[in-house]
């Protein structure tokens, strides 16, 4: 059996990452720097003849615009799209919307690495009242309320977008096809994480760059044919993730 | 039961609008007033209240980018998406790629006015080397080869539409969702046909204008509350359908 290719892309920079913010479920857009990032992730994808038959998205505008993007640019615009929650960013609670720098200083070192990077420890919860709270958000109208989360640590993350790797991107990897998957930071790295079996504490320290695409070749078992997938620009990549690890600093 | 509410809307101006060519299934780009339309497409909808919650698209490039630049204005870039060649633009075969002036003096009036507006005369089939044959163009590689059109009449693109529009359309009405079709001149004209019951000879005379939303309320029979449905913007829309018939003078 062949199986298909999966391709990762992490959205490029947003209005929030640009002003340096939590943004978690807020649906906030990319910066032109973002844009540029996703036509580029596209003319890699074309360069290198990795031409997708199929886009899964989240629902937030900055992973759309980049898969709209990245696919214009690789004259695969036509496609077939799916988009789920499942694919979001994690929910970052009551950080959404707090700055990266000030949260910093204001609950120091360790707690803030220990929200950032835990496993298993999430933020405090979100208000339901708060400004940047999705409840009432109609796209997730006919998400059950016990479904809805307030706040997410990786360990949720990974336990929500599970099912949605089983149940709508293998069955197209079984098919054969090139599958898109446009994403974030922290969806993308649970993906990863199950993918090449990363250890809980491992995964702390696993940063995905922005924009360029991440290319697995999956044996018959599902699993990478070279650990930790290849992306198509190395260099560009070494040097992104570099940059993310640094963030809030 | 209560139906859903269709949203017909033709594309803004592509590249070869402006340039008076006649395009068909080429795979042209919107113009930057082609995208400006399609955001006041998009913001007419939000202004209204009219949100659709599943978007239908052909394969080409200006039918996708005014769906996703709409839906982007109105703030519904995370809805289901659904994509097929059956909404494509008419295929004007042997003309797709000849200005339409000169086709016009070349050939006169009455042959002119014969292959863009009767119901069932295509213009003579492309050949399969012209450099604007859609053969070998990888979103049709699924397409069986008896299928693959090398010309239409209006009446081709009824019959190859109408599949999609019980199959797909429909049920996503009957849902009682909020169904956009983001597609064309010719395969809007086409649903509207069918929907309105206007008679071949009729057709001819019905223009459909660029980026403006038409909305179909339907009752239980699948026919329209209002024969003709409503424009979200009825003045616009009148002064369009008008520059549209003078096309190619």
């Amino acid at each position: 059996m062949t199986l298909g290719t999966l391709v990762l892309l992490r959205h490029g920079e947003s209005e929030w990452n640009a002003k340096n913010l939590f943004t978690g479920w807020v649906d906030v857009d990319l910066t032109a720097k973002g844009e540029a990032e996703a036509r580029r992730g596209g003319e890699l994808l074309r360069e290198q003849g990795l031409l997708p038959d199929v886009v899964h998205t989240s629902v937030l505008r900055r992973a759309i615009r980049t898969a709209n993007l990245a696919l214009d640019a690789a004259d695969r615009h036509w496609i077939a799209v799916h988009r789920s929650w499942r694919l979001n960013e994690r929910h970052y609670g009551a950080l959404q919307g707090k700055n990266k720098k000030q949260t910093l200083e204001e609950f120091g070192e360790e707690q803030f690495m220990l929200w950032r990077r835990s496993y298993d420890t999430p933020p405090p919860a979100i208000d339901d009242n708060d400004e940047w709270s999705q409840v009432g958000d109609p796209r997730y109208a006919t998400l059950p309320p016990e479904l809805m989360p307030r706040t997410e640590c990786l360990k949720d993350v990974l336990g929500r977008t599970l099912p949605y790797w089983y149940d709508a991107i293998v069955p197209d990897l079984l098919a054969g096809r090139t599958v898109l998957v446009a994403a974030h930071g922290n969806s993308l790295r649970a993906v990863v994480k199950h993918l090449d079996g990363i250890s809980d504490e491992a995964i702390a320290k696993l940063n995905i760059p922005t924009g360029i695409p991440l290319r697995y070749d999956l044996d018959a078992s599902l699993r990478p044919v070279t650990p930790g997938g290849t992306y198509l620009d190395p260099e560009a990549a070494k040097e992104a993730a570099a940059a993310v690890a640094n963030q809030g600093r």
